[in-house]
């Protein structure tokens, strides 16, 4: 991997026929072409929220091009954001991918002046997950996959596998994508719970809702705590914005990309940002019913999902520790922690902890999808707005419950008990 | 304030000779001492547990040069501790002295090379706080001045004051402190558990009490819980050592110094490490009674001061949010905390934590006191062993319950009360 110096002359935003120069002049990404660049097909993708992203595919190769630009691209220039997200986009990926390889694209070049990242490209039948659960698509390995994602990109970043210098040094480095966590700590847990010229929501049906969020002292107070949480706990290395849409999926195959927010944060904000985003695509579904499709089928399977995702990666986690108890992490010395008895109390504390961080943080990313700016395809999808406004009440009440008493649940069994009471 | 680059080469250990040639080199230390080295009185006070300190008065002026060397001065070249510590104390004196200038002696002069720092000498009477308590000494301002130091230098470096860009800045910078950081951890919260070969106690008299803390499982998983916060949590720029031999005090006057262990860290540390060592000086009282002092009335102060402290904090602390509410800081915007209900809601959370988090961590710098490497001189000045042992196991004892039951604790009249069972 190649990284060049930044340097604010080196920059240029790419098209579609500039892109294709830069690639005959970079072996590294020229090599995955087979060579050459004749007979090209480049393609802009224009799903990105934030960025530039060309599929670029020959008759002997293949590979992805993002290009960060600086400002948030589905807003424009008026709402800048820091190019520099790239650098950490490819430290992220370089990092996770080595320690979870089959759901991690690989990288093949970066290039820090250009903000530029050079992949693997996801071949079809691989689509953006949330895309598919929309069109009611069951993913069998879904669970089991996120679970290994998860557990492995977060055990071995924390303090359970690492020294503290290696950890401190680590943390230093991520501190540096200020920018995108300031972002993110403003749009999850400030903005929605004001008033804000970016905030929407399905006017007007849920005006009176959007207020109560605004107005709902206990529910300020709990996003209070985990607003703290994310911007004080350096507890591992976080892709930071793990929903669905930073999911590719096949039936056999799950890729996680897009962690250009990644930093060292607490664990609970990944494993929350899946399951909330899993609880909206379960409260979307009755706006994608239709006579030939009632989606229920759909719907159990979304919750067994929640269930096995968590279920998973506490057991994946927990292995992942006993087998690393002796290893080099300085959280809990074998030394002192040196019997069964004080081991199991320390873990089913650790994971107790874990799972009501990931209701809170799960919870705050459901809000902002509803009354925040950035909204979820599967509920912009519904076009009777009214009917669009009956299931995001449902979530958001969901999700505003699930913030106030995330500390009664003790199991995810439990937690999808309380989302079929809501939707009954 | 200068700041040279450090330079492996550029670092020669002073002594008593050679300090005389550089302050005639240095021209803002020089100007301290009324331009000229005759007439100049040098002593080294042996003090130090980590580093040389030289008091250097002339006619006209005196000062102190503070000297770190890349070892543990009390322990030796075996054990090894970075000299860049001097740069994180002369970052630290710098910035809580502006913000707390009372409290905190100035900084004349910094030379990274040298790892040496010349600041403020605090002239006679000042004595180091825990010789005074040892003495039986009242310091009527102690608990206000403390209490507006930590108010202070805590509120305005937290996210309650700063913006998330500028704390990640400063975190970043004080991550570089990470050898320190790594020193603290093992030995207030890893090897009193553990057998190691630093640890010592009063034996005979304590080997009981010493194994029975390495044998407590819920002991075990409370230091765990505190070892991670500790570790994770960039809540302030905290002292990280403010023990009662980290202040220098008369009648008029409090100064804190040595913060050579500073880093953003939780808040609790500071407070933890002032009321606990408060508390070890009451236990200890005892051991220095005699048929002259009771040291009854000296008691009794201590316990006012440490209810005094924290009240003092509170009312300094709360006065401080309140007054800047709408300042810059990122934690709770005054456009979605803007009533007092919510206020007072998310207030009263925070220093409910706050108190906790400090009860738990005083608790852990008591016991490492007790069973770690390194004892205070309020119980190693108890000649009789034996009577010491007893001072030492009531402290010992009150600090596992502590740690462990101090989620029950509301108020200091709740803790003075159980340390006065425990004394009767």
């Amino acid at each position: 991997m190649e990284i060049s110096t930044p340097d604010g002359d080196g920059f240029r935003p790419l098209d579609e026929k500039s892109l294709v120069e830069y690639i005959k002049a970079t072996p590294p990404l020229l090599a995955k072409l087979g060579g050459t660049v004749d007979n090209l097909h480049v393609k802009e993708v224009g799903d990105g929220n934030l960025n530039f992203v060309y599929i670029v595919v020959a008759p002997s190769g293949s590979l992805v091009i993002k290009q960060a630009l600086p400002y948030i691209r589905s807003i424009g220039e008026s709402w800048p954001m820091t190019k520099e997200r790239a650098y950490f986009e490819a430290a992220a990926l370089r990092i996770h991918g080595r320690l979870c390889p089959a759901h991690v694209p690989q990288v093949y070049h970066f290039d820090h002046a250009m903000s530029l990242i050079g992949m693997r490209y996801l071949e079809p039948p691989h689509i953006v997950l949330r895309k598919g659960l929309i069109a009611g698509v069951e993913y069998p390995l879904l669970a089991q996959h996120m679970a290994e994602y998860m557990s492995r990109t977060l055990f071995y970043t924390s303090l359970l596998y690492t020294t503290t210098t290696e950890h401190k040094r680590a943390v230093t480095e991520f501190c540096g994508n200020a920018d995108m966590i300031r972002h993110t700590g403003q749009v999850v847990f400030s903005d929605p719970y004001k008033v804000s010229q970016y905030n929407r929501w399905t006017s007007p049906y849920l005006d009176r809702d959007a207020e109560a969020v605004r107005q709902d002292n206990f529910l300020k107070l709990e996003v209070a705590q985990l607003k703290s949480m994310f911007c004080e706990r350096a507890q591992a290395l976080i892709h930071g914005d793990l929903h669905t849409g930073s999911v590719m999926a096949t039936q056999v195959s799950t890729q996680v990309i897009d962690p250009e927010f990644a930093f060292y944060g607490p664990m609970g904000f990944d494993m929350g940002a899946f399951l909330g985003n899993l609880i909206l695509s379960f409260f979307a579904q009755d706006g994608h019913a239709n006579q030939g499709n009632d989606r229920k089928a759909h719907k159990k399977w979304i919750l067994r999902t929640i269930e096995e995702t968590w279920n998973l990666f506490y057991q994946k986690f927990m292995a992942l520790w006993n087998e690393n108890k002796d290893g080099p992490g300085e959280a809990h010395l074998p030394t002192i922690y040196n019997n069964t008895d004080v081991l199991q109390l320390v873990q089913a504390n650790f994971m107790g902890d874990l799972f009501h961080d990931s209701l809170g943080f799960g919870a705050a990313k459901m809000i902002r999808r509803i009354v925040g700016v950035a909204h979820v395809e599967d509920f912009e999808s519904i076009y009777d707005a009214s009917k669009r406004a009956d299931c995001e009440r449902k979530a958001l009440n969901f999700a505003k419950m699930l913030m106030k008493e995330r500390r009664k649940f003790t199991s995810t069994t439990e937690v999808v008990l309380a989302i079929q009471e809501v939707d009954s």
